[in-house]
């Protein structure tokens, strides 16, 4: 029986204008299907946690939404935080809370905006982690790099443990393009996707060896949730949770000492990261374009790999254009070489300094 | 005294999204003011002729619209057609009007949608073919080619006359790409810039010799215009008039017959054509962008020669990408290479097959 948690947080600046604050991209339709990328993600998930094993954590701007998305997803199974306190907040609550509705629970840890291409694959690799976890690794998903890049931290590979996975030696984050380079022809490197497979009494006993304080913190919010003194509990207790990432909380230290395990997996992953890698995620047309639009009218006209979305009515013509990112919504446009897509967050912080905040 | 008749036809389909069928390039500000082409056209004009001198002829669609633009032309003096019957109408309707109220008058014709960059340059060229009407000739302006156009008709010049003009020794249609080099290199050819000078009295004579059929139903509705019967005879005479050109209709036949002088003229001049050619006739700022925005933040962020307009107050982001035309319209955007520009007519064309008429 594995629990799946869906980490439910930030907003995907480079996805601007389609990814805004208050509608961040996991709740957009950027799968090629009608189901927007959460949605997708508990599709995913649904081989191995009924509904009633997924949980997800997420802040309160988002918590209505993410509800009214997931209609089977029960309504104590949404942990709602009072204020982003980082990952390693968020995980260890998904856990203690776990830990004490079912002691001894193993649970995989998702991001809620990822696409993977091979679903058959998905699901055997992360049954490869949970037995890894079963053993009492800490065990993380590690893509195969496809290419050099530098927007992820990396795994690098220790011994060979038993079945599929391997312990990670070392956690690295992202490093330079030539140090990128290096890694991807050694051949000792994954990506490091952010999934994450464990037993949650494991995790938390990492948690207070490594984060004494934030353990104690985020148990006595456990031990209130259930009943009714939770919101005075959480008032108290999370804004001074530390703020830290899990990578850097917890699995870093539990790598040194030996905790850790990885899955390597060769399947097609993207963290959706800007609009040239989502195009890259999904299939195009025989132009090589993707249309990702909710009924606009599109007329492409010698038009080659391009990217267009449409979250409006409006018809959209693009001429005699290759490698082009075209975004269209009610209140802003983007127009971008796709080589260029990650300066869409240049754009955000641009807007931002101009007093534009209607629009971010 | 000089007349000038603007006339203001046609719908501009090269310069969609922004020109429409119901609003058409005439009546938007492409000149980097806030001055619409028809008004800047009045704004060139008005040290040539008071505003009472000024006449438009248009058609039903428009004529509301232009009335409320140019609030100084007198109501008596904006001509409406039924329906479209060509230039040749068009023209003929002015001067038999003309003819009519001030016998012997002058007058200029002007198209509603041209773009002129040097002003002093353009009062001494219309003064010049004024002088070579006032003659007896019927006048064109002549423009020195920037370049070898295929998209205008060229006049090959003729004999020396008194002054700056010279004869037109033929009219030449839209020529070939080759066909176009060659005229600008010999130095004998001009654009024909649709802009003519003659004595209405003139021009009258020629339309009767050449088209009696036409030239007897413009008199019919001339001598009716200021009285009880306009709409009577109009109704009855307009739909049979002749649909021809001024050009075919009369120029050509008057030129073979030597009456037709041209005054060269080296001005900066644009039909504002398509969004490529609305970029050259404009002043860039120092990337080479033209921006015409009616409020819109515009953030282009390694752009150079791009042309931007929008008509609303979203906001337009562009990265990395030369030489593109990016329009914002509240019902469509269009993103095309410049030097595809003229395409966009093909977009038109597409859009009307598949039965989007609302955005056409």
């Amino acid at each position: 029986m594995l629990y799946s948690t869906i980490l439910a947080g930030g907003s995907g600046t480079r996805l601007w204008p389609l990814s805004r604050a208050c509608e961040p991209k996991f709740l957009h339709a950027l799968t090629g299907t009608d189901r927007s990328l959460l949605q997708a993600t508990v599709d995913r998930i649904s081989p191995l946690s009924a509904a009633g094993q997924i949980y997800v954590v997420t802040g309160t701007a988002h918590a209505a939404a993410i509800s009214r998305q997931l209609p089977a997803v029960p309504a104590a199974n949404i942990l709602i935080e009072p204020s982003p306190r980082d990952s390693c907040a968020a995980v260890s609550l998904a856990c203690a809370v776990l830990a004490r509705r079912d002691p001894g629970a193993l649970m995989a840890a998702f991001s809620a905006d990822h696409l993977i291409g091979d679903q058959t694959r998905f699901v055997e690799v992360i049954e490869q982690a949970a037995a890894a976890a079963q053993d009492g690794y800490l065990t993380t998903v590690g893509i195969r790099p496809a290419h050099a890049e530098v927007r992820f931290g990396y795994l690098k590979l220790g011994a060979a443990l038993s079945g599929a996975a391997r312990t990670v030696a070392e956690f690295k984050e992202k490093p330079s393009r030539e140090l990128a380079a290096s890694y991807v022809e050694s051949g000792q490197y994954l990506w490091n996707a952010g999934i994450f497979v464990f037993g949650v009494d494991a995790f938390l006993a990492e948690l207070a060896r490594q984060r004494p304080q934030l353990s104690a913190g985020i148990s006595r919010i456990a031990d209130a949730w259930d009943g009714p003194g939770r919101e005075a509990v959480l008032a108290e207790v999370w804004p001074g949770l530390e703020k830290i990432s899990v990578d850097y909380g917890v699995l870093e230290g539990a790598a040194a000492a030996g905790r850790v395990a990885t899955v390597p997996a060769d399947m097609p992953w993207s963290d959706v990261g800007d609009f040239d890698s989502l195009g890259e995620s999904l299939p195009a047309d025989e132009s090589g374009n993707l249309l990702l639009t909710a009924g606009a009218e599109v007329i492409a006209r010698d038009v080659k790999d391009a990217v267009i979305v449409s979250t409006t009515d409006r018809v959209v013509a693009v001429i005699g254009l290759d490698d082009v990112v075209v975004v269209d919504t009610a209140d802003a446009i983007l127009v971008c070489a796709r080589s260029r897509a990650q300066e869409v967050k240049q754009i955000v912080e641009e807007l931002r300094a101009r007093g534009q905040d209607s629009c971010l």
